[in-house]
């Protein structure tokens, strides 16, 4: 485990752009990966991805249980789109998925940013989908540094050994 | 402001692969704003992608009403699947979000493909994805260079402090 | 073609996080192209895109029919979530997006990763994902070297020229 490494990865700027459950912790995945590695982390929620880091909703996030082929039957049968459609299946889905993240000792959504910020991860929201949305500075998590614009994002990335990586 | 930035992203390959509202202004936004940070900006359309230059289709983008469980109602509550499906909700909620995009100086897609290339932005389609489309030249927008490979792609997207992005 | 290319991207880890047929096939079009152009080649599965190297699943993979505002019908309509919905048609649009692609010389997806592997392209699972969805070793391609965390996949990400790609 000593293996010298030639141009590691020394920085991830990570873009969240979609408010799925999956979406969302593929993001957080990422980051904390790079995180617990030593990798410099900052995280860039826009778009629907600003769900993750709204006080009122980012543990509610949803899976989608239409619009993914992919979504199975707790048995590994295909997922009825009609079923999915069905009011009260989403949220169903939605809690089994999350006991399943929590199983392998993924933390909800609020505790998951609480930890990738204790690593050293910083958190910005995106101004265009913070005013397209009509949020307020309070509306959003105690851990965002600040809501920028996508070129501040970009000096943000900069860097010997960065990756931006949108998720 | 004259903070000097240390290894600066000096070019973008953004590859734009989907082709609902929220996806292709994600792809433009990321290129607009590296445009006006002085950053080369090479767009790579491919796949649903190839909708946003495809004149008869670019500015009649719709947004997911269902398969995005962060979808919301106007007053914020959440969007219910039955309601997503219906015929002409899509199109009204379409024409909401593009709207909201106007109050926000965010043009519709030709003109925002205007602008990226007013700044230097080059834009290319996808060989693969436009044969399988079944797309002729005149059905692009003007404002494409060439039709090209992924190999092609991977050239363009050559050079220090580059990054790719997949939107 | 003698172009010199200054800074060439050399290496490509592409994560294929989506299961539907157009996701898997963005990805793997992606590292097939960079096979063919000499660039190294990580492939990291994980979340939904497990599907696409587990052998079961990997020539069933569907196209989302709902969800997509940018699918079309046939002759270019735009296709009613109504319809999409439908059991069957699913199965049937998914059906003629695999012709489509056989006609185009995109191969099914486990000779698709053949071709890959056979040029280089190396290709893991996500740890996470697989504990996530109870998989065992021998569920997987064995084209899979192994199954990896993610601070794993930034070590092999690593490397002058190197661009991490998330599908």
């Amino acid at each position: 485990m000593v293996e010298k490494i030639d141009h590691p990865v020394k920085k991830v700027a990570i873009i969240v752009a979609k408010g799925s459950i999956e979406d969302v912790y593929a993001g957080l995945i990422m980051a904390n990966g790079a995180v617990m590695e030593g990798i410099e982390v900052k995280l860039f929620f826009t778009f629907f991805g600003l769900d993750a880091i709204t006080k009122k909703r980012q543990n509610k996030l949803k899976t989608a249980t239409v619009g993914n082929p992919a979504m199975r039957m707790p048995g590994g049968l295909p997922f009825p789109t009609l079923l999915g459609m069905l009011p009260g299946v989403e949220a169903g889905v939605s809690a089994m998925m999350k006991q399943q993240m929590l199983a392998l000792d993924v933390p909800p959504v609020d505790e998951f940013l609480d930890m990738i910020v204790a690593g050293g991860g910083e958190i910005y929201a995106c101004k265009l989908a913070f005013d397209m949305f009509k949020l307020k500075r309070e509306d959003l998590s105690d851990h965002v540094i600040d809501v920028i614009t996508v070129g501040r994002f970009y000096e943000l990335a900069a860097g010997e050994g960065s990756q931006i990586i949108f998720t």
